[in-house]
């Protein structure tokens, strides 16, 4: 309805669609979460209702965005990846539909998992968008994700073990250093009697919601299911959830 | 730390930034919240609780990025405008740093003007980044939504009015397609004895919040400031408050 | 070495990278063409002087650019097709580079295929590139060519027919509007006594040019071949030489 | 007309229009010119034939893009300024259009300056777009270039003083490393006896392509005019031609 002579500003307005029939990665991580983190007491090196809470956050986004074939998070971070060929979104649509409800639900779902804390400060997320033109770059990323996870989860087990111990940040960070996981896996067993592989695998893998289509009767359902224990950086697992990347089209 | 094979994916990571020194324009927009706004029995055709609740995620946006150098809000809407030649920030960092903290913010003080009413979703919101090379684009901008607000709020409280009077929907609309604003207003100051002109200033003209700087002993400070009646449209306004674009380089 | 206070401009130059690992295909396309053909005497509807020019430009740029695989061309179009996976480059050097040598090449191999005719006006051509993020979109951009060679060659190889007879150009166009490929061919058969499959596969289907590997004793070595009767719609062809797309990394 | 199954492929073109209202630079440079200028015995510091050529293409290009207001070469390098607000355009197209049209002038006017030698290669520039928003920034761009201009030539033309004089190319770098314009100039005087000041203004400052707006009766009328002796780096040159940047929109 509205008209003014002033409407031609709207014409500075950009189209910024994302390449046509790339998978896109969304990925939202939280803005000056070590802060947060500390504020909030969270547990380290893994705190289970901050990761509750983040997953309960990604099952919302992929209930609301239906072109998510399925998301990956590690501790204050998730990836959405959205099937090649879906409905062509802006750039600044996606990233902004996307991070502002994993915003709004973080908030009020909080206090379902911190019964005894107040939100402190107000939570925010960076988030930005990434294309990835094949199969194989999209399980790469994937790959790339739950290697850190792995990499980053070693080391922190490790480094708040020899926090406890009474080593300050320093210390720790010092005995640390130049080491890989499989010196830290040892030092674990070592000194601290801890089987690193049989700490729980949501800490060691991370979380991966897949959305998965049933069969009931002749209709077609959706659902999402959650993996804690596996594997995207060998072949098995895309083999058995093969269905994952065949959503797309133009494959 | 973390370093695999797999990092070569973070190459297809696209630098997004926006042309260097342009004004800078993020607008953020309630999204499906006509559903919202019913759903929370707002009252029509302004809620004030919903528009203090508006301005106060909006000061804590200025609050918290300071380039930014003055935002104006009507309705579920809000622009915040980024002073020219302010540090290079990626698009997608800026809208989505800025949609985040503004639905935290939504949903944390959310019971503080709702008393007695809980969320029942989750409220989001779309944002984007438009650039304005000018002083002239700026102010057409902001004359642009100040002209929006002016002709939707007009619109909005003849066709409340109507609704109260047993009008449905249909009807309502009807009754003012093809009116102009000054035709309204008689509609109203008529059949309802209202004087539009004198309805409060914050429906009528939006909400605007101002970055000043003070001159504390020899101290630079800076606040924000609220203006309700305000006329962003002519040259006084931007006379009396010709700082507001001089924070700008390259000028 | 060159260093002054005005070389923050430089700062406004903006990384116009290409999206990462896609195909991408450069595009040129005489610019006003259809007056320089009439400016120069150009045969219709196909002239074989100004094809076989196109054709030698185009291989210039095959042998500057070793990331391109093949090319197609027709009438005065063509299509470079760089593997994915290239060295990344910048769209405006990727474009400036592919047009400024072709225009370079045409204007100085023009006198070699037009030896009584001097260059009457400066020719130029637009530029333009566009990704393709998997095998089977590539196969579609050059099928869609390919498609869009044969429609207009029917079409031309009528109109021009129709208008040796005498017929002016508006009733030329009438008499062909509506009409399929299939009838056009009939009409050339039965009126004009023309078998259409029987013109020359180049007009029919276009040039292409494809960069083929050879093993010479040890050494890799790589030619341009030179195709006239191909068809890369179907499948046939892309079996037998399966080795241009795989040319790609991520794939 | 044409139509198949194919055409979805059109819609992976992006739309590449460059931000709005912003003054737009298009510049251009020989690619691979040094190896260019040595095989056709270009002299040095500077070839007279060669920058008449180059001032002769850019002309070409001003009076077929009447959005350029005006332009500047140094060397093997053209800046042509398009107006504020000018017909927008996407960056491939004006990128591709200007820099095939200066290709093809280059080699079409080669004879006309180059009696006696034959183009033994193909010449090709590179090009790129940048956006300025403001006249400050135009200002500067061109400043910059023009510094670069005095830097360049004042030190090239001290390097091929000393070749002359018998110094091979490594020994006369390192006699000019690390000196100043000042200091190199007082080289020129001492050893040399040269007047640097005295030099063509041509090879001192570059080159000024100016599209003026004369009145003939009361038709305006609009001619190229052609600047050697000229600053662009101080005020004098802006005030006495004040309607350079003046044809913009949104001032």
């Amino acid at each position: 309805m509205a008209q003014s002579k002033y409407e031609y500003v709207k014409g500075f307005e950009s189209d910024d669609a994302l390449p046509s029939g790339n998978w896109i990665v969304v990925r939202i991580q939280g803005r000056d979460f070590k802060e947060f983190a500390d504020l909030h007491g969270f547990q380290k090196p893994n705190d289970e209702r901050a990761l509750q809470l983040m997953d309960e956050c990604a099952k919302a986004i992929l209930e609301e965005n239906t072109d998510i074939v399925c998301a990956y998070g590690i501790s204050d971070e998730y990836s959405f990846l959205i099937r090649r060929g879906a409905h062509q979104q802006a750039s600044n649509e996606l990233i902004s539909a996307t991070v502002s409800l994993f915003t709004s639900k973080y908030v009020m779902l909080w206090p379902k998992f911190f019964h005894d804390r107040e939100l402190e400060c107000a939570p925010a997320f960076d988030a930005r968008a990434v294309c990835y033109p094949t199969e194989t770059t999209v399980r790469d990323y994937l790959a790339w994700r739950q290697v850190d996870c792995h990499i980053n989860n070693v080391n922190n087990t490790c480094f708040w073990k020899l926090r406890e111990q009474g080593l300050n940040p320093s210390n720790a960070h010092k005995t640390l250093m130049g080491t890989r996981s499989s010196e830290k896996k040892e030092l674990l067993s070592n000194d601290f009697r801890i089987d690193y592989n049989a700490l729980p695998a949501k800490y060691r893998k991370g979380s991966l919601l897949v959305r998965k289509y049933l069969c009931i009767y002749f209709q077609p359902d959706q659902t999402i299911f959650h993996y804690h224990d596996f594997d995207v950086i060998g072949d098995d697992f895309w083999k058995e959830h093969s269905y994952i990347l065949q959503k797309a089209r133009f494959s």
